[in-house]
């Protein structure tokens, strides 16, 4: 029953579908018995971050505890699935660096795709200029430059986006094949 | 190898010997294989909670977000050992709540010798009010009503606070004997 631990960290613009495709890996984990904490990066605001912000430093500062909380659980052989923007690519690079054992997986769409799913209504709100600093249209989200994976939700079913992760996982060793 | 996820939490004083102590039953920990992770209150701030200060709000946020690492690890089958001056006896019920596999250890020695032993020179600094908030000087502390285990550092050796806490945690089913 005992595994390694790593770490699968979901980026991407809101609502491209970071959270969904996090919980779906979980299930599949955990169907093989291994030892998974999601890690979604709304929810982690409220435990570890209330009070911060979304200007770049504060951002950072979010993304650093997701990520030592990554760390945390990785080494001992827990599987951390991470789900948030992390538009900067410098601090999803530390993060690797500290994790060693991390898998990053872009969720990318078009931002035209996102704003006309616009799920949570954010993205209405975000191009009217009511909410400030929304990563994709009044905040840069810098694309990973070489993720292990990388899904495009508009033109792939979420089936299809699990299968390239799990695949990706079995090829690295973290999954039995 | 797999064995069950619980948090052993020190809470007293500044200089009583959490620490010390959370760093040998550790050790004893890791000789049996187990996993474990200290969570170190002064180790914490820095990648949990850096900005806030010591004012009962501060504290509070501090030690829950503590306590949510706590609770993440133990039902992930890790087990956490917490190391922190946690002054406020609601939140540490609070945490027992939300962690439930929760052993309380109360590191107990009268201020007087801690004032005289001051090993990080922070008594003299407190009492001559150079240190605003500090917990048993210009600060309360709430001690534990019903700990698992009392560990009187003035009185015990480190070896024979040890082996209270090495005993209760084998009474407790969580440890075999």
């Amino acid at each position: 029953m005992e595994h390694k631990g790593f770490t699968v960290w979901f980026t991407g613009l809101s609502g491209a579908g970071k959270s969904t495709l996090a919980n779906l890996v979980e299930k599949e984990l955990r169907c093989r018995n291994m030892k998974v904490e999601v890690l979604d990066g709304d929810v982690i605001r409220t435990h570890l971050s209330k009070g911060l912000g979304f200007s770049k430093e504060d951002r950072d500062t979010n993304i650093r505890r997701i990520g030592w909380v990554c760390q945390v659980l990785s080494r001992n052989g827990v599987v951390a699935v991470a789900a948030a923007i992390s538009p900067y690519h410098d601090i999803r690079d530390e993060i690797r660096a500290n994790v060693k054992d991390f898998v990053e997986v872009y969720v990318e769409a078009p931002i035209s795709v996102l704003a006309e799913r616009d799920v949570k209504g954010l993205y209405k709100k975000a191009l009217a200029g009511e909410i400030k600093n929304f990563t994709g249209v009044s905040d840069p989200y810098e694309a990973p430059v070489n993720p292990e994976v990388v899904c495009h939700s508009d033109r792939e079913t979420v089936e299809e986006s699990l299968s390239k992760i799990m695949g990706k996982l079995q090829q690295l060793g973290y999954v039995s094949s």
